[in-house]
């Protein structure tokens, strides 16, 4: 699964290991926003001109720009998060995000290149916790003062059968 | 999700980054010890006035105190997996225990609070590896020597639909 | 479960922590080169006298050497690689593992040995995320310049009811 731009580069590992780090803390409170349904707040993760995809890994591997979510900008995540917050119907749930084996890929030009893994669980009321989709971020982070943002998130995920109509955050 | 105690204070990084990985050495043996059976040893990670609860994250969200399970003090603990091991009758099973997302919240008089993502597997004789629970704890790590104790753990889980009858430790 | 060689060892803290790092560096990459399908690549990272071992807990418990993958050797893991891609039968599928709360046991002798929670999700054509096993890595590692490299890999396994007849590296 080759993306452009997130070609491995050799890194110095002390570099790599601290940026890991702050990647690590990046994935937590972001992971912690969307499991806590603070909808509001997931757009601050990303920077103004940002990419925002969702996309199935057979799509990526076929050279498919195909995806679920494909949102420009950070308007776009605000408007998106009003939508599911205030005109979307569906079954309430609790979700939980898992993040694990962060690469630091290449950096250069003030751009963090990285790959993690994700799981998300699902939890509908009354009902057990479930796989609902995982996949790997592919995400291009920028610096802002010591706060990292996130240029480009694409989410590929594995799951083909996942619930096609509610495309919540990932 | 508010829990009194557990808001989020800005730390120094490097601080926090430091406090984050013994807090995962610490999950690491925590985990390792429940999910080998040693329950004899799993009250030594807990100090001698400590509180042990685990809670549904509903009741949790609407204020409520009810529990799953509310122990104080290492002697209820130890009381606890005498009964799990002798008295208790169940199938038997394996549990394995991911950890991640690690938080530091806050620091302060001795005590460290931190939260982090829990999910649990579980296995049955002759079935296949099912998600047991999944869901948060919020932990009060105090220092003695170098090791971190536990003075509270709250198990928060998303998973409302699990064997009630058969509380384990988390 | 004891395996010998895999005792603990009282550790320097900052030592077990830098390697403790060390080793998520490598599971990452591991993991990312079975997830991707890339097997050609994954006897690298192994030694030439290596021995990787696939083989369920109960029976590491009952001091059986019983296993549903032995291998012994740079060779045979080759063999292997070649066979799954080119003469066996199988329907597609993705593969993402997961690594959790990775141990340092020992070190000494130019070996480190350490402990990992690996859980291995498996996605087939039109078909759901589901976990194919989980278990834990005991790990043999030697030092090749900067690099680490199994010597030993033993994979065990909680989940009793996988498909034995199709044995992917784990």
């Amino acid at each position: 699964m080759n993306i452009a731009g997130y070609e491995i580069q050799a890194l110095e590992t002390r570099v790599a290991r601290e940026v890991r780090a702050e990647i690590e803390d990046f994935h937590n409170e972001y992971c912690n926003t969307l499991d806590l349904g603070d909808l509001d707040d997931w757009p601050g993760f990303f920077t103004d001109d940002c990419l925002y995809l969702i996309t199935a890994r057979e799509n990526v591997e076929a050279g498919r720009p195909l995806g679920l979510v494909w949102a420009e900008g950070k308007n776009m995540l605000r408007d998106r998060a009003y939508a599911i917050k205030n005109t979307m119907m569906y079954a309430p749930r609790y979700l939980q995000h898992f993040t694990s084996n962060v690469k630091v890929l290449n950096m250069g030009g003030g751009q963090i290149r990285a790959r993690s893994n994700y799981l998300l669980l699902q939890t509908l009321v009354e009902g057990p916790t479930t796989i609902h989709q995982a996949g790997r971020y592919y995400d291009t982070f920028v610096k802002q003062g010591s706060r990292l943002l996130l240029k480009e998130r694409r989410c590929v995920y594995d799951t083909t059968l996942i619930a096609n109509d509610l495309a919540l955050p990932v």
